[in-house]
């Protein structure tokens, strides 16, 4: 199971962990795949936190940390969060009052409001000061081996910062002509994200992607993203010419995820289908739970969806707001079509266990079959 | 190469191939893979004249057809074409009238335009009779061995009657729900069809999908479909637990498809998400070069397409209108996310070869992989 990038990293297995939650990254990582945080949203406080817990617990095996590098769309002129939430349409804060009003969701008041855009605000709006903060801090960790850019061409500062310190660069890519940019721009792997993960995506699934990333990259590693949950996935992807995969949705089922288990519990329930696109979330079109609130956003006389990062700081409000008021209807989630194959609590460890049976299974199967 | 389904249907190439044009069937069938005719349309006589076209030249091989069996679905009140023609709402043709005027497009006469309405009615729209006359000529073929029908569960009548000359059932199937109704309707291959390929589509993507079909289908044969034109796919089709690849896209650009020249050179300029899913074409959700003529069904202030046939009957008067006026962005066909590997003219033979090189050297590379 070992491929040429496995081999680069140092790690035992091809299993990429994306998660915001540094219980997982840690539980891969020490379970021989790698995980990668999902630190963008965080403080610097939070992410050396994040850093030192993960670090406590991986036995000092290499990590990943995920960052978004906001590009040519990165603002220069630093806006607080104050100011970000105040450029916040009331057309579509009162919009989202009254939707969870007729659902008939308690109100919290103005001040609570205006305190969880503000923290949305923190979290989510990106700016150039932030990512180089953000990679210092991650740069400066022996640890991290491996970081992973999204949201447009890595910047050239990132790539020669990291690789100063030996640490190697990927990037998201939904389409082969975003792949030879970022192989341009001196990106080390690239990670193919397939139209049906979770979270931001393009329109490609990763049957016609991944190939043709692989065809794109000329030569440099490609991890298959999009729809994997089983080692028959893992080894198909192998087959497809990556070299390892890059996995999400997964993880939020196991006992290590940090989400509440009523919402778990919804994605237990929800089939393949009910994973949708829609820019609801972000603004950006991504694929999440289809909810109430999500169906909401596509009603002919609703709103348009601000930019990002606008919407997802105003969906700060009914979020929060829905989540104190325990209706999960009215909140989503970020996930793949992957969650019709995730229907009970699991950890991190039988995950990866079952998948590695599955592949083992797998090739047997598929020795009986091909010509060797 | 062979599984089970390809020892049991008597050909050498898990490759399947569905075309409406009886030269793609024929070649694929004279290769070691198995065609299938997309017949659905066909009048009783031409369907004949296919079949004799097709029989004089696969020496003997097995080959498949293609049907729609309306289900439940289906009228069993036959109307007349002249009928359906009545049917089409005048809002729908003034709407592409006058888009197509707008487009600088001559119109032609009303004459003309009734009776190309006429004629796509006789072709698009399903009824019970229609299935069970096709099937009867079909069935009375010999070197059929393998029927295919979409939309909706197989009815009994099917299954018995086909069972009855030895001759194989297969079915289209989305998502794993529908995948269980048919095996328990008593089809014996199901032809799990991702949303990236062309033509209906449900919404799960090929790499989630097939596995999932594999699961449901409790043992019977899965074939591969949505996205498939290179060898590494038919690989991974096989490594996901399917026993062969379910083609479409990929021969229209071949020399014996009968889609004209222009028509292919579009597709040849396009990139995989060129490739969408709309109603403009026959009012079922279905995948297609996004032109400006689909774009225009798409806008807020347009009529909302009609239900199935009817959309299907009604394009027959833009469509023979477009082509006449030899202006393609007012038309469009169904088309895979493989368009964007389709990039020059081809034979059926040289793709064929193709696959089976890119087949043997993606073993080659898996095998240095895995640890076998």
């Amino acid at each position: 199971m070992q491929t040429d990038l496995t081999k680069t990293l140092g790690i035992d297995l091809p299993i990429f962990a994306f998660s915001h939650c540094r219980d997982v990254v840690a539980a891969v990582t020490k379970a021989g795949g790698m995980g990668s945080l999902g630190a963008a949203w965080m403080t610097p406080e939070e992410l050396e936190m994040s850093l030192d817990w993960i670090e406590q617990r991986v036995e000092g095996k290499p990590f990943s940390v995920d960052l978004v590098f906001p590009g040519t769309g990165g603002e220069d002129v630093e806006k607080t969060p104050e100011e970000y939430r105040k450029l916040i349409p009331k057309e579509h804060l009162n919009f989202v009052k009254n939707l969870l009003d007729e659902a008939g969701i308690a109100d919290i008041s103005d001040a609570d409001r205006d305190a969880y855009l503000v923290e949305y605000a923190r979290k989510m709006a990106m700016t150039h000061k932030k990512s180089r903060e953000q990679l210092e801090i991650v740069l400066s960790r022996k640890s991290v081996n491996f970081i992973v850019g999204a949201l447009g061409v890595t910047p050239e500062w990132v790539t020669k910062e990291a690789h100063s310190k030996g640490v190697k660069v990927g990037a998201l890519v939904g389409n082969a002509k975003h792949a030879a940019k970022q192989r341009a721009a001196g990106v080390d792997v690239l990670v193919a994200q397939g139209t049906e993960a979770g979270g931001s995506v393009g329109n490609i699934a990763s049957m016609v992607l991944w190939p043709q990333v692989v065809d794109a990259a000329e030569g440099i590693p490609v991890l298959a993203a999009g729809g994997v949950t089983r080692g028959s996935q893992i080894l198909a992807a192998l087959a497809l010419g990556c070299q390892g995969v890059w996995m999400g949705s997964l993880w939020l089922g196991t006992a290590e995820s940090d989400l509440s288990i009523e919402m778990r519990e919804k994605l237990f329930a929800a089939v393949s289908e009910d994973a949708r696109l829609s820019k609801a979330m972000t603004g950006k079109q991504g694929r999440m739970l289809y909810t109430k609130y999500v169906d909401a956003w596509h009603r002919p006389d609703s709103p348009k969806p601000l930019d990002w990062p606008m919407q997802s700081i105003m969906n700060g409000y009914p979020f929060k707001r829905a989540e104190r008021g325990r209706n999960l209807d009215y909140w989503t989630y970020s996930v793949g079509q992957a969650v019709g194959d995730m229907n009970e609590h699991t950890t991190v460890k039988s995950e990866i266990e079952r998948m590695l049976n599955e592949y083992v299974e797998a090739v047997d199967k598929l020795q009986s079959v091909t010509s060797y």
